[in-house]
């Protein structure tokens, strides 16, 4: 399985199986945000540059920047709040629209090799973001579903990745940058959205070789105490082989579950990582440390 | 993949994929807890009888009971400690001993059907073990180790798991009824520990059908933050196939990740019992909630 590559002006990043898991920083989006929305209208971006500044801090590796604000000329905010981020942060960048306009204004300012979020599978959509992308030279996040919707089928949602995967070929980008988003539904509504996803995942990356993602807060919806959800999903999902996720890396409880999927993948050599953020946190006693069921011996 | 009912007197408990994970509780246990072997030692299972309770308060659905106490009368106490602990509480229990005379005390004594906890690939072991649970119609626990120590090699430790399902068949025992532990190693010590229990826990349930379990918090020995690593162990070994762990179920963390757990697997109908448990906490507003990338329309 392949790794991709997104890189800043100064800065690469690997999104791999091998590597610790990826955190795209979902914040700076005006979508459900009205303040942000009105600032980022009127020209005022200083929540952008806080919020990218907090995330980078919890540890997301990447940012996702959306302008989508309705009546608002979204290539220029795009492209605005894009070069704004990239001044006071090196991480690189996913590029977030549903507008081919914006995403290329964002493309046409950004440094590095961005991601570009995202592409569906419906044909129209693929004709049209593929060849921005090929042009670019950038990586792309394919989300699985096309022109009849989502389909509830996991084998459905596979063909449609695989699908977009081979059109993507055919443009000249290769399975390496296109990083597939297999569509997280919200468990509350069904009982085996998680089976499926973490079925899909292993599918993807056994059979196409590509990285993966989501918008991983969605499982939650609509439950209590969704952190415990989001975390466990998360966990699952990455020893099920999801390399990505866009998220909110400020809520610690999630970051810590990710952090301890990365130990036990082997994603975080000696723990380091681990032991560099908890050292200072009491270590429990001995209890559990006794290796009872290794360690003993048999006396008769 | 088959159930293993386990019984107490009134009450059968099931460890299967299809059902909510099983906490055994591991606290009933003297092995490095001095004050409980003395106690225990003078007779005096008051501590026996609280830590019973807070386990099944806690969530534990079985508890492991353990005398291991040297120079002390073993069978006598193993008997005593389960009688004890099933007047008082109605889960089923493990029986475990790494005496052969002690397991037999225990199952004398014992009402319903015991967990026999444990028998490992030894030959010697295998033929001592294995037709007391015969005759007592138990279920067992079978430790993926042989005369030879435990391997790193997880084809090794198959190797062995698959000798035991298959030894316990030529005394009568169903593969249903023989629970394996595939080993858990700690993560500081073995980078990998964590992908090869996995991976091994996928080919016991599909190779094998057998349903599993795991001292579980050996994975985080050595580590700052262990409840973060073990609650994150256990939601994934659970993705991986596992169905049951000998752990303690008093510390909220690790169990939130359980309990998360079964919900992404869909082993709680409707999140019931999350909701039920998480419902008084603070819903989170709507961040997450607006299904950005499910529901958006594409607008140019």
């Amino acid at each position: 399985m392949s790794n991709t590559v997104i890189s800043s002006a100064t800065r690469e990043h690997i999104i791999g199986p091998d590597n610790p898991f990826t955190i795209i920083g979902e914040r700076i989006n005006p979508t459900g945000r009205k303040i942000l929305a009105e600032e980022m209208k009127a020209g005022d971006f200083s929540r952008v540059e806080a919020d990218a500044l907090a995330q980078v801090a919890a540890g997301a590796q990447m940012l996702d920047v959306n302008a989508g604000i309705p009546l608002a000329d979204e290539p220029a905010l795009l492209a605005k709040a894009i070069q704004l981020v990239q001044s006071i942060t090196d991480v690189p960048l996913s590029i977030d629209s549903s507008i081919i306009d914006a995403l290329e204004a964002g493309l046409s300012v950004y440094q590095g090799k961005a991601l570009v979020n995202s592409v569906t599978g419906e044909d129209e959509v693929l004709e049209r973001v593929l060849p921005l992308v090929a042009r670019y030279k950038a990586a792309v996040v394919a989300i699985s579903n096309d022109e009849t919707g989502i389909s509830e089928d996991p084998d459905e949602r596979f063909k449609v990745a695989k699908k977009i995967v081979e059109r993507a070929s055919d443009f000249g980008i290769p399975a390496c940058d296109v990083v597939i988003d297999p569509l997280v539904m919200p468990i509350g509504a069904m009982r085996f959205a998680g089976r499926q996803v973490f079925d899909i995942l292993g599918r993807i990356r056994d059979e196409l070789g590509c990285n993966t993602t989501c918008g991983a807060s969605n499982i939650s919806f609509g439950l209590p105490e969704r952190n415990g959800i989001n975390g466990a999903f998360l966990s699952m999902a990455i020893s099920a082989g999801m390399t990505s996720a866009i998220t909110n890396p400020c809520h610690e409880e999630v970051m810590r579950s990710v952090m301890a999927a990365d130990v036990l993948m082997g994603n975080d050599p000696d723990c380091l990582a681990w032991i560099r953020k908890y050292r200072a946190a009491p270590v429990e006693g001995t209890e559990g440390a006794r290796g009872r069921r290794v360690t003993r011996r048999r006396r008769s």
